[in-house]
């Protein structure tokens, strides 16, 4: 069988470890003894203005690459390109397969969220209409852990590794003076609460936790919530809240979108003021009086590469590499995912599923891992997350800061 | 000589070493034989109180020492109490210095930034004006890093090596898609820039670091920023820039403020809107018709114990076991300082200094070090500022995450 090149690109937001992925694809294509490995510069998008890299140009040593596993953002540059609907959309697909074909292209994987399954969907569909050979596997990533029919996904684990973190130093930090006060920390995540729920793990022995969590998957009521803040500090000084960017109440409305509402009223803007931590530390300190804080991890969830979780980089790293490993051999329109045996020991499968099956789908956290009042997380919920933070893939550090790996166009 | 106990406590923030501070006292201590070590719990407004800890029962073996090195926040907890002025608060003062006699005090170690150093300078000056031999000693800590006549202050190198690495992280972050958009960084410091000129570190071979960076020291002009951000976009897609939230206008008027003048106009609320970043990123979105993002690094910027300079760790310590050494041997209304030697090798002593020329003072950031148009750092600042972010001082991980000292009371 003629063994053609390979191309790979990145794709949505970017993760901690999504870089990790990208050198597991290159490592296996290399192992394989692939001839040329092209990086598409800024996904599809770039891809369609003759915009790719030869990865052996940036990658040309075993340092390069484990510095690459350690690198934030997406290495390639990343897009939101959405492939146009047959038949009217042809002259892309068109376009794309003779850029492919030019560059003897055999398998073409992809590194993405829901959105960049659909590119997968859509590509080797047409391949199959057309009767072209090339496969296309999609690898996933998203910290926000919400792709459907995989146990979890690549990037997840040092997103909430990072959170938790994060938090129990919140916590720490909250308890410095003798008064009372709320401080409210706003999530990624504006379908699913899964890193939200991350905010869980800071609970143990030597931390408190965060007080109250609430997920998008269950409707927020913001008097509900302004009760039980009200009641907990007769308990306890100091409160810390974990809230998800995406919580809505039970209209619909995303929450931040409520003071809208009171704009008319008090002249709040809704131009910056777009947080649902604001907007609830507005309301603490209005309606009870205490002092209240919102502290909005931002993009620091998808990008802090100096804490990640060994696991979740290695995991990035085998779907990777699985991903060329089976598209040589025939593989075409599926994703690699992973699929949990046991939580204790952890052990975990990789292996492959129909793309049609994932793309575009979003993966909630299950309602039972909720507790009954919404305001946190049950066991279950902890015994599956634990595992997906475990150890830590140490940064390279240069002159006292963390070193990554440039791009060579 | 009658060896007295001593008590220490913890005052003003929090840094991630200020309990290596506090860990270097008790080390001191125990090490010069001391009886008793005891913790005031919130700083003097506790003491007052009588609430107190004896650290032996939290510190009972090195590797409880070694936790609190690692354990971000003030371990003993803090307070903001300013002492009165005399002769009419006398009476606090008698209530305290009872309580020190009732536990045998000889030594009063205080670990705080310049509103603490007040407290030392008038605890000192009462006790020679009664004839006490009770002896004060400060020990310097503030990321603010804008203590007067120390080199710099410990807590500064841990959260200027955040700060900057989570700038190497946010300009990777920046890169990914392929399009024109700003990042604002606001950064902590109202009074001094310290912090935001810790930023100037990302910028490295593997990164072109903050594109513009603002410090308190200099005057902020709103209308020139926009165009300096107008004209740097032309040349680049993404820029980051890194902004100290105390930034003022000529007028002495904080940038956060300017919009009350706006939301007369445009209906902007003041009540939660009060970020210097928030309010530069709506300015650069009306005015110039860019995407634009605030991230606010807030209080993890002084609790990030997951990553800091070893060299502060050690240094902090040193400054903690320091202070005890000088009290022991008579040393009364004192400062720990550093003096630096040379920058390249790094090499620093530790001396003590009169706390009447440190207390109330801001110590800001020479106008040489900053470049000539205000958006950047000179060579001289990086030199001076790389060698306090050297080495790392691990955490101690646990089940995924890091671990911290809980006080037993």
């Amino acid at each position: 069988m003629h063994k053609g090149n390979i191309i790979v690109g990145q794709s949505g937001g970017p993760t901690a470890v999504i870089n990790a992925s990208l050198a597991g694809v290159f490592q296996g294509a290399k192992d394989a003894g692939i001839n040329k490995i092209y990086g598409m510069c800024n996904g599809v998008e770039g891809l369609l203005r003759e915009e790719y890299v030869d990865l052996s140009d940036s990658l040309s040593s075993p340092d390069a690459i484990e510095l690459l596993k350690r690198t934030p953002s997406s290495f390639l540059g990343s897009c939101r390109y959405k492939f146009p609907n047959l038949p009217e959309g042809e002259a892309v697909y068109r376009q794309l397969f003779a850029i492919l074909e030019k560059l003897d292209i055999q398998c073409f994987i992809y590194i993405g969220g829901n959105d960049s399954m659909d590119t997968i969907m859509k590509l080797s569909a047409y391949a199959e209409s057309i009767g072209s050979s090339i496969r296309f596997m999609g690898v996933p990533k998203t910290i926000d852990n919400d792709l459907a029919e995989t146990d979890h996904t690549p990037g997840y684990g040092s997103a909430a590794k990072f959170v938790a973190t994060t938090m129990k130093e919140l916590v720490c930090d909250s308890k410095v003076y003798n008064m009372d006060a709320v401080a409210v920390v706003e999530l990624m995540g504006r379908n699913a609460g899964w890193l939200t729920a991350a905010a869980a793990l800071a609970g143990d022995a030597d931390c408190d936790g965060a007080d109250l969590i609430y997920l998008p998957e269950r409707a927020f009521d913001t008097e509900d919530f302004l009760s039980r803040v009200d009641s907990l500090r007769k308990e306890k000084h100091t409160l810390v809240v974990a809230v998800s960017e995406g919580l809505k109440n039970k209209n619909g409305q995303y929450i931040c979108e409520e003071k809208l509402k009171d704009a008319k009223e008090d002249a709040f803007g809704h131009k910056i003021l777009n947080g649902t931590a604001a907007y609830l530390v507005a309301q603490i300190r209005e309606k009870l009086g205490i002092k209240a804080r919102d502290i909005v991890l931002n993009t620091t969830q998808r990008c802090a590469a100096h804490l990640t979780s060994l696991q979740d980089v290695e995991e990035a790293f085998a779907a990777g590499k699985k991903a060329v490993g089976v598209a040589l051999s025939g593989h075409t329109g599926e994703m690699v995912r992973f699929r949990r045996i046991q939580d204790e020991p952890y052990e975990i499968q990789l292996e492959t599923y129909d793309i049609r099956k994932i793309a575009n789908a979003v993966k909630a956290v299950p309602d039972s891992w909720i507790n009954e009042s919404g305001t946190g997380m049950t066991e279950e919920f902890i015994r599956y997350c634990r595992p997906l933070i475990q150890g830590e893939a140490s940064p390279v550090m240069r002159n006292g800061l963390p070193c990554h790996l440039s791009l060579r166009r």
